[in-house]
Parts: C-alpha cells; structure tokens; sequence
C-alpha cells in the first residue's frame, strides 16, 4: 500500500471518529455554550477529515472519494487510534480525551506545514488554524476542571488514568511512518513525544493532576490490527443513512 | 393493502422486535440459567417470526422473503406495538415486558387455532406451545421478584408502572383487524381484554404488585403511525450486517 495513502487515512480517520464521537453531544452538554463549542469542534473534525480523505482517494486512484472511505469501510480498514474511539463517558472525559488528542495534532499539523507535499502542507496549514482553538479550549477545560472542586479533580484524575494509556500509540512509529518522514512528507511520530510531554507535564501540572507513571500503551488502532469493540458500533450507527440508503443523493 | 398482509407483520414484527430485544440480554443475565432461558425465549420468538413474515410475504406475492421483510424494512414500516420496542432496563423490567406480552400472545395465539386460514392456525399451533412455557417462566418471576425483598419489589412495581402504559395498544381494533375478524381469520383483539385482565389481575395480586389506575395507552406502533425513537436504534443495529453486506450468504 501506498504509504502516502496509508498516512492521509490515518489522519483522516482519526478526525472522523473523533469527529464523531464529539457530535454525540449536540444537544446533551451541561451548558448551551459548551454545547455549541463541541458541536463547532465536530464540525472542524469532519471538515479536515473530508481533506485528509479526499486526499487519500487521489492517492489511491482507484475512484474512492472521501465519502466512499468514510461510510462504505468496515472496522478492520480504519487506521484511527484508539484513543479516538473510547466512549465520551463524562464531559471532563471528553474534555480530557480531547485534550491528549489536540496536543498532539497541534504539533503533528506544524511540522505537516513544511510538508515536501504541497497538498499535505495545504490540509495542515489549513487545520492547524482550528486546532490552535481547540487546544486553547480543551486545556483550559482540563485546568479548570482538575484544578475545581473535590468532586471536578477526582472525576478528572478518573479520566487521565482511565486515558492516558491510550496515548503512547499517537506516537507509535512503523514502516510507513519511516516511508513517509523519508520522503519529507511528514515527521517520525516517535519525534513529537519530547515536546508533547512538555505540554502535558505543563497543563497537568497546572490542573493539579497526576500523570501515570507507566508509558504502557494500548495498540492497535493506526495499523488496524485491533480496533475495540467500540468502533463497530460507533460505525454502525454513523454509516448507517449510507448502508440503508447506498448512493443517496440530496 | 391487503388485512392478511397487515396481520401476519403485525405478529412477525411483535416476535421480531422483542425476540431482538430479549436477544440483547445473551451473555449479561444475573445467573447462567436465566441467561439459557431468555436465550431460549428469543430463539423461540425469531423462529416465530420466520413464521409470520413468511406467510406475509407469501400473501403479498411481491418476491419479498421473511429475510427481506425483517432486514430491509425501515421503521415506519414496521407495525409491532410499542410495548416490545421498551429498552430491556433491568431483568426484572425485562421479564414484565415479557409477561405482559406473553399473556397476550397466549390468548391471541388461543383463539389463532381456530382461525379459517389454515396456515395461520398451524403457525398459531406451533408457537402456542412455545408461549406456553414463556408466559409460565415470566409470571413465576414476576410473581418471585413482586412478592420479593423490598428492593425486588419497588423494582417492579417500578417497571409496572413505566410499561402499564403500553399494554392498551395490544387491544386496540382498526379497520384491518375488522377485516380479518370479519373472514374469520383472527379475533378482534379488543374481545381479549376482560380475560388478560382478569389474568394479570390474579398475577400481580400474587405478586402484591398493583395495576395502575388508567388505561390510558400509548400507541402508534401497530398502525406504524408513531413508533418510538428505541425502534430506529434497534433496527440500526439488528440490520446492520444485512445493510453493509447486501444478499450475503454463508
């Protein structure tokens, strides 16, 4: 497989399940405020994922668009990682999970901008905009929250134990990461953990929470070789108009 | 559209949906045996399905199989009531549901074996001894968990309460149901109230459980004019495989 291809759907994946995710709490946030600033952060998800997909059918040239790869592929084909796919459980926990995932799109999307690929360069410079808004967002969230009240800091360390061994993977580094940092079209992963620890160290620091010690992380989602349970149904439900409705048009 | 078709989805929608709803429960029942036994029950409800959607397509004559009929239908087309669309709560709330139902279907299926249909009595014959044994299972439960500790007992006084609501629509009578009463086909289910009644009478008096008031009824699921949100989620998933893989064999 084309590792350019492989690279745009793992970034494309990941937007759209997160993506997903996210849009389950339109009309279910504690606050209209934090109701609309979710589903305005979905929006931004899936508005890169039709980018990084759109970009992954011209790779793969054989006619596929960005709809065709969101809706007609099962489990086994998605390269997001797990991280994205673990339920919303409380909104701290969104919040959380959004954070760990925004710190390190941030840095992926500004090393992307000096892409050798004009196209992959575009997508990130274009994304990286959003993203600057979501990290502000998520890690304030995080900060307040963990640094709140008894009940908002317990739910909160509940959350980065229950997560952080989700996080190892974003930095996972494989042969097609290797292809693709050889060409000059995206960094090695494994490059981007020194400086997101930093940021991580920072904000917990500031939340008043409590990083795990072990860096064991859970694999599986970006190569496909184990996605949890939970990505099937999250599918399910999400393909769903296009599996009952296939090439519906309006 | 022709009564014969309506009744036969009528009955096969009713097994359908909550032999899908008790199949849920596979694998997350409190003991092994009650986990055999709703197992069992679900079984029995989708062979009875085959039955009914069976017959339905046969009457319809349009080349549509019980597969098809089950699989390819969209929730406004469905015409079971609401009662077995109910999400499962806990066991105790499930097995009302089932008693509730299974009393009815006892009576209806009773009266089926004399229908001038031929086909419709031996599909009665057959699934009558089934719903013998459910509606036996059920109402020992209910009565065990009714006359139980307090905390069984608010629990299903609890699930009466919520479900007592639906049980109206089961008796509700339409132009179809006068249509194949009228040929001798099925009874109107409005002439089976005083005896569910006087069942479920004796059943929650043992159960020192008591029947609220009103027979004011939910409704909107036999006529498909109304079915509840539960009903799109739970064929979202039931018929997810049949959607992502069109005509699939193995």
């Amino acid at each position: 497989m084309d590792p350019l291809f492989e690279f745009c759907l793992r970034m494309g994946d990941n937007t759209l399940v997160l993506g997903h995710r996210v849009s389950q709490w339109c009309g279910h946030a504690p606050v209209v405020e934090e109701d609309i600033a979710l589903a305005n952060t979905a929006l931004d998800l899936i508005g890169q994922t039709q980018l990084w997909l759109g970009l992954a059918g011209e790779v793969e040239g054989k006619g596929r668009d960005a709809d065709a790869l969101a809706f007609r592929r099962d489990a086994w084909d998605f390269r997001s990682v797990l991280l994205v796919e673990q339920p919303n459980g409380d909104f701290g926990n969104t919040l959380l999970r959004q954070y760990l995932f925004d710190e390190w799109q941030a840095l992926m999307l500004a090393a992307l901008k000096r892409s050798t690929d004009t196209r992959v360069a575009a997508i990130a410079a274009k994304a990286a905009k959003e993203v600057a808004y979501h990290v502000e967002r998520s890690r304030g969230t995080v900060v307040g929250l963990g640094d709140g009240t008894a009940e908002s800091h317990a739910k909160m360390q509940a959350a980065l134990d229950r997560l952080y061994p989700f996080v190892g993977e974003l930095f996972a580094t494989d042969a097609t990461d290797e292809a693709v940092a050889e060409a000059g079209i995206a960094p090695l992963p494994s490059d981007l953990r020194a400086a997101y620890d930093a940021a991580l160290a920072a904000t917990m620091a500031e939340a008043t929470l409590t990083i795990p010690d072990s860096r064991w992380t859970h694999a599986g989602g970006r190569d496909g070789s184990r996605h949890s349970e939970h990505l099937g149904h999250l599918l399910t439900e999400m393909q769903w108009l296009q599996r009952a409705y296939p090439d519906a048009t309006w």
